[in-house]
């Protein structure tokens, strides 16, 4: 029997129609583990000075932010995930709860926060010693220091570690001398650079005894007291931007700056008076990515931050939705509201789907992050992150790139529908959404291109594949996978058991219910896999092609594919065992339907792929897109509920079209 | 025999990669019928008047576009639309050319352009009589008389008959009395109303000896000679928007404002002393779209200026891809050319085809338009619009929708993929992208919301379908239908000898060339027909259905599939038109592998549907993607002169990151 449309009524869940549960009781779970950083963000909503600011010029703009930040400063609402000893509370996940909830404003005070707090004091934080910490951590979480993390080159973004600045230690004068070798070196794009860093984290090839170690990074004074920049540096403004031009960017140049020796961050490595190079991790290029890993925060924060924008469009443009009217329907009294279209289901529906799968992924990630930066506890007493080529690390920074990169470009595609789906009213600055897209579009850029983090995504999936299967025949490999129930190759979330559960009752493919949680996680168990496989295989052949970079270009689409099946994979995941700890029934009735919409959506969009793949039959799949529209119905009466759930400040949503 | 990627060559065609045509060669046959208008415009972009500012704020942005106007307007460079007894050319087709062009430079100045000549200056000319073109097109055309186009009301938009705004006949005065009744009909997002205009086409239901006739326009003085606001008009400001701030968007409100009735544009309807209501016309909503109809231009205009915008993102982005860098290929040397990647080459090439296919499509709407505005001529010696409901006139109108509803969807996908892959450089606003994503991004709202304009193509598509096979049963429909080597319902291309030709040529599913072209057509022709005979169907039933709306509502994402089919098969006829006319034979041959690339990425993206339908098997389908890799590697030496022949004026691309 092929199933039919009616399936989707599915007798083992009890129909969300009935009861519809309090948005209250949602939002309390989605809120999580830092419920009570949320609740102080909140707070701040009330004040005029966090409220949207509309139609500033670019001085203005970048005054406001910076009330904005010394405001924030001043209560110590900074600086969560710095130690205790230098004025913040050692928790990792309230910092980064704190930089969610701060996306719901104005998200130039949010990059601001980021370079801040983020990037310039976790580079001291996780790069460099006690020494640094006890210097300026205080005066870097007090923003009485204001700095900058001028990592980025005009030359070179994304591939960090061919950077043409040099730090070149001169025993002479125990110091330092940081330089711009070429135009192209200059620091570009540079976060609070432009007007008020008054030190810069700099990231540079260091060079002692002749000898080049690769990049480092080193703490460079940039402007004194009085904000007169200093000599040897140059600094330019990056001038106006799409958005987010509360931010102050600008680029740099040294020349022949000279810093003490101190000012090298020496967590992993250590230059001696004589010019001696000292480090625990021989390997350069593993030491070169221990030290970007610690930076994990910020690429994990940009995906909160993205989620959060993107909620509040969605509630925005839901509310106004549910008001709007536009033409009258034959047979009815009175003008459709928008939200009864069908069209209109169809674009927001399946968004919000995807958002909140996307939130319960940036849970788990947070909590991940959270434990791995404070099982391991470092001799000094502090809190700090795994080490080296830990698995659970290198898994976390995996999860962590395709969380960034999925939030991001769902930010950018769907911010960019409610803007189109407020038709007019969504292009004044007034109703928030042109700021909301313009502002949050380069988050697909910032903290590692989205197309470069995928990339990393799938290396991580192949090198864990390599690890299992290396030795392994192709037969022994079939037969290995085989064996497995869900033969993923990551670990698995915290779900693990009601995951195989449900796998293992699952229906068969013709004849698995729509709303089957156990055959759609071994579908998308079997995407990913499928996909790895065979990319592998493809790859393997490189090895001993006379053009390497050839094969490898060619198989970037499957490369990118696999990636984003892993990202989808781990994201239902996340969404199940999400949905598994509401204590709510209601509310996780109502989840499940979400989540199936989640699944549904994805399936309707990739069905080709299961298709020539063996699993789905056309038969079945030339009924989703129906299935699509049902689940879309009946969802629509808790669509309100579900974007006030997303708890955002009702300051932030007082918009003129929604008064 | 499965064809394999193999066949990709095919022998039939030169081998595009030798020789490279000129792309002076292919951009004089881009440029088309109009070239002398676009050599005018590109003259243009010389002088720094013209050419784009940044960080201006929208005080200075307004001033500015203001001082272009006028620029534009002393050397007759405008209004080459209005009779040449006026000032104008007469030639219509000549002013959606120079209009197309000026997209190319400050978007601003478009729509300020499109706003005074074309909606304003087409309301006057094609809503009113001889006596409204004496009185006002001179000044008009001239910009001594500067007007906005009240028809959009803050309460309906797309809904236009349902405008709420009054316009009552008092006999006693001879005067109609235009009225706001209610702070919804308030009109909204006027552009050149908050600051220059001094008239406003007013549209408001038409009321006389107590009956209302429905919409009609009318002329209504809003300022006086010194720039004062009338008494009874009440103006705000829009305030700041997503883009286009150098336009004065503003809200009108009328307070019973007395207009002589002479002010009616009365070319459709009249209303005599005596407050007698004639019309030509007498079923109101026939009148009312053939009103309507008129401003056909506008739509036509917005779509040529939507896929100029694009040409220039393209070029900005594929020169940088050209010289830009990244990270060092195994085995080679150097850093690797972005463009050299399949990912960039994904992202970039298929939009690309995506342009030229539109272009083609587009040239072809702008001379049919030019076509039927000018082969009738009126009773006053004027070249006219046909009338009423000419089969050809609905075609065209249909066409018009949705070419305009793809190339500004397309536009805002293609130059939100440009910016992201210029990364950090394409959020600057110095680099353009930025501005011409926010400046076209309410091209998909405005002169009708896209969505709605697809569903008008739709009805158009039912209403032929029953004008054709309403009286055939269901048998003879398919008979009919199989009778027809190509049975699509609405009138063909110029091409149409041709396209037969290559249809009866067209190889079996299962084993024609990639690269045959009749296959191609034959397959977007069954597409789009299956989605019309299974929506006319499902439709039939809604007839007797209790409630119409739920099951015309349930058939929405069905319909706007038929029209995306519909604008997907005459995209692919008007390029097979435009390659078959093109005189120079390398720049042909470049145009067949562009359209194969821009038929194989559209079947890719829909390859289910077809898997579905029967039409292709997946073991085929399965290719497409290495399919599309390999074309894409095919056109990547070319990607250059594919834009180059776009003709975007070099002081157009003079920006930072190509300098």
């Amino acid at each position: 029997m092929t199933p039919d449309r009616a399936t989707l009524s599915d007798s083992r869940r009890p129909d969300v129609a009935q009861p519809e549960p309090a948005a209250d009781a949602l939002r309390q779970h989605l809120d999580g583990r830092w419920a009570d950083v949320r609740a102080i963000a909140r707070g701040l909503s009330d004040r005029e000075l966090f409220q949207p600011a509309i139609g500033l010029n670019q001085v203005e703009q970048r005054a406001r932010v910076l009330r904005q930040l010394n405001a924030l400063c001043a209560e110590g609402l900074t600086a969560y995930g710095f130690p205790v000893e230098y004025g913040g509370k050692g928790d990792i996940g309230a910092s980064i709860t704190a930089f969610d909830m701060l996306a719901m404003g104005d998200l130039s005070l949010l990059v601001k926060v980021g370079v801040q707090f983020g990037l310039f004091g976790g580079a001291v934080l996780h790069l460099g010693t006690e020494r640094h910490h006890r210097e300026y951590l205080a005066d870097i979480g007090a923003g009485r220091l204001l700095g900058c993390f001028a990592m980025t080159e005009h030359g070179h973004g994304s591939d960090v570690a061919e950077l043409r600045t040099t730090a070149t230690f001169d025993p002479a004068t125990d110091e330092f001398v940081i330089h711009t070798p070429e135009d192209d070196a200059r620091k570009e794009y540079i976060g609070n650079a432009a007007q008020d860093a008054r030190m810069a984290a700099v990231f540079a090839q260091l060079v002692t005894a002749g000898e080049s170690h690769g990049v480092h990074c080193f703490l460079v004074p940039i402007r004194d007291q009085d904000g007169a920049v200093l000599p040897g540096v140059r600094i330019a403004d990056c001038g106006p931007k799409a958005g987010l031009n509360g931010v102050d960017n600008g680029q740099l140049w040294f020349e022949d700056v000279r810093i003490p020796r101190g000012n090298l961050l020496d967590r992993y490595a250590q230059v001696a008076a004589d010019g001696g190079y000292r480090t625990e991790i021989e390997n350069s290029t593993k030491r070169f990515f221990t030290m970007l890993g610690t930076l994990i925060q910020g690429r994990v924060s940009v995906a909160g931050a993205a989620a959060s924008a993107t909620k509040v469009a969605l509630t925005i443009t839901t509310r106004y939705a549910e008001r709007r009217t536009q033409f009258q329907a034959p047979g009815r009294d009175g003008e459709v509201v928008l939200m009864d279209y069908l069209t209109h289901q169809r674009k927001l529906l399946p968004a919000l789907a995807r958002s909140y799968a996307l939130h319960f992924a940036q849970s788990r990630l947070v909590e991940t992050l959270h434990e791995l930066f404070t099982e391991t506890v470092s001799s000094d007493g502090r809190a700090e992150y795994r080490q080296g080529d830990d698995p659970r690390r290198r898994e976390l920074e995996a999860r962590a790139a395709g969380v960034k990169a999925a939030a991001t470009w769902h930010a950018t595609r769907t911010i960019q529908l409610c803007r189109e789906a407020c038709g007019g009213a969504g292009y004044l600055s007034e109703n928030r959404l042109a700021d909301l897209k313009a502002d949050t579009d380069v988050f697909t850029t910032f903290e590692g291109d989205n197309t470069v983090l995928m990339q990393l995504v799938a290396k991580e999936l192949l090198t864990s594949y390599r690890d299992h299967f290396g030795e392994l025949d192709v037969l022994g490999t079939i037969r290995f996978v085989a064996g497995q129930a869900v033969g993923s190759v990551l670990e698995r979330t915290a779900a693990r058991g009601l995951i195989t559960r449900l796998v293992n009752a699952a229906g068969r493919d013709d004849q698995a219910a729509w709303t089957d949680r156990g055959w759609h996680i071994s579908l998308f168990d079997y995407r990913e896999k499928h996909l790895l496989e065979t990319l592998a295989r493809r790859l393997r052949r490189a090895a001993n092609a006379p053009d390497p970079f050839a094969v490898f270009n060619a198989c970037q689409d499957h490369l990118l594919a696999t990636a984003q099946a892993h990202v989808d994979r781990i994201t239902l995941e996340a969404f199940v065992a999400g949905i598994q700890a509401c204590p709510d029934p209601a509310s996780k009735a109502l989840l499940e339907k979400v989540c199936d919409l989640f699944v549904l959506s994805n399936l309707e969009a990739d069905r080709a792929w299961f298709i020539e793949h063996g699993r789905l039959s056309a038969a079945r799949t030339k009924l989703l897109p129906g299935v699509v529209n049902e689940l879309c119905g009946q969802l629509r009466p808790h669509a309100l509920t579900l974007v006030n759930a997303f708890g955002i400040p009702e300051p932030m949503l007082d918009v003129p079209i929604l008064r």
